[in-house]
């Protein structure tokens, strides 16, 4: 069984939110778990119907919704570094940069998601899918 | 040649419909059709300039616009695996689950996708173009 | 240091701008440098808090949001060849049709990109941040 979303917007009552959000990490690649942060932000701002644009500022880094479990975020970091892996002899390093890894992996994370608010809150966070459906954001530290 | 759209929104007269489908799936991997439910649903919606966000509701399920061609859906189900094969020992099966693969396929896929409703319709269900331009809802059986 | 964008979006006083861009390209893969085209719309349009929807308009196109850099343009080439190679052999040329990799690719690519306006710019447009950030559209001739 699937099921799907689907949401037609025409808005008014013109009410627009934008935070940013700022993450110190340490490590050369870092999975931040992102939920909490936004639906404080979702609550806060009052929107009862409207979406919630989740955009990375940063071309190496990209924003996903999946499981937030510590096994699977080490599955899925083995898996970017085996489709888009760590190699001296990017093109791109001709610019002194060494970094060509991070913006494939970044082009397969995506930018960024889109997330429907209904009656004031995520729709994925209700209910029993609100323990699988979590936000997280992946780069590489800048 | 190629063609893209610039669409950028500022919308009033507040009309927001929200809609869930379900599809009821046999097989471990599932391609559905989405494209005649959605144009109903925009018709139905009244939804005259806006946009649609067509969103999965299970995190191994996605969302994507493609030909909708028997044999594609073929290549494609055959080359999600071959990026993100079904493995014994992902590190996500310890916790007792056995889809760490469905779980990349979806980040592949990617979860959701926004089209532009333009004059009433989806502007990419006009002209020559509407046999070429689908929506498919992919995903596992939860 | 990653920082993320969070948007949540109720709009009214309707302003809806949709615009077509077309590129002849001439060679089978073109990627296409959108900012400049993009960046003239937004401030012809006017729209000053809203979200801007760049959508490929064929199904072997995409829309990304990279460096625009073409050490990195020819690596994201290469890259896209070696996931979804050129084949003779997908199920998708039994039509006829022989670009089962084009379609492969996009789905890699992805669609459509969602881009925050504020303050009647792209935020992505600004600052430090602006030599780095760029739309770019990758696709095959038709």
């Amino acid at each position: 069984m699937a099921s799907f979303l689907f949401s037609s917007l025409e808005l008014s009552e013109m009410k627009s939110v934008t935070e940013y959000l700022k993450f110190h990490t340490t490590t050369h690649r870092a999975y931040v778990h992102l939920t909490p942060q936004i639906e404080e932000i979702v609550r806060r701002s009052g929107v009862q119907e409207g979406m919630a644009l989740v955009s990375a500022m940063h071309i190496t880094a990209g924003v996903y919704i999946n499981d937030n479990e510590s096994g699977l975020i080490e599955d899925i970091d083995q898996w970017l570094e085996h489709l888009a892996p760590f190699r001296k002899n990017y093109k791109h390093h001709e610019t002194g940069e060494d970094n060509g890894d991070s913006h494939l992996k970044a082009l397969l994370i995506h930018h960024e998601v889109i997330v429907p608010i209904t009656a004031g809150s995520w729709i994925w966070a209700r209910g029993s899918e609100s323990s699988m459906r979590n936000l997280t954001a992946s780069g590489t530290s800048a």
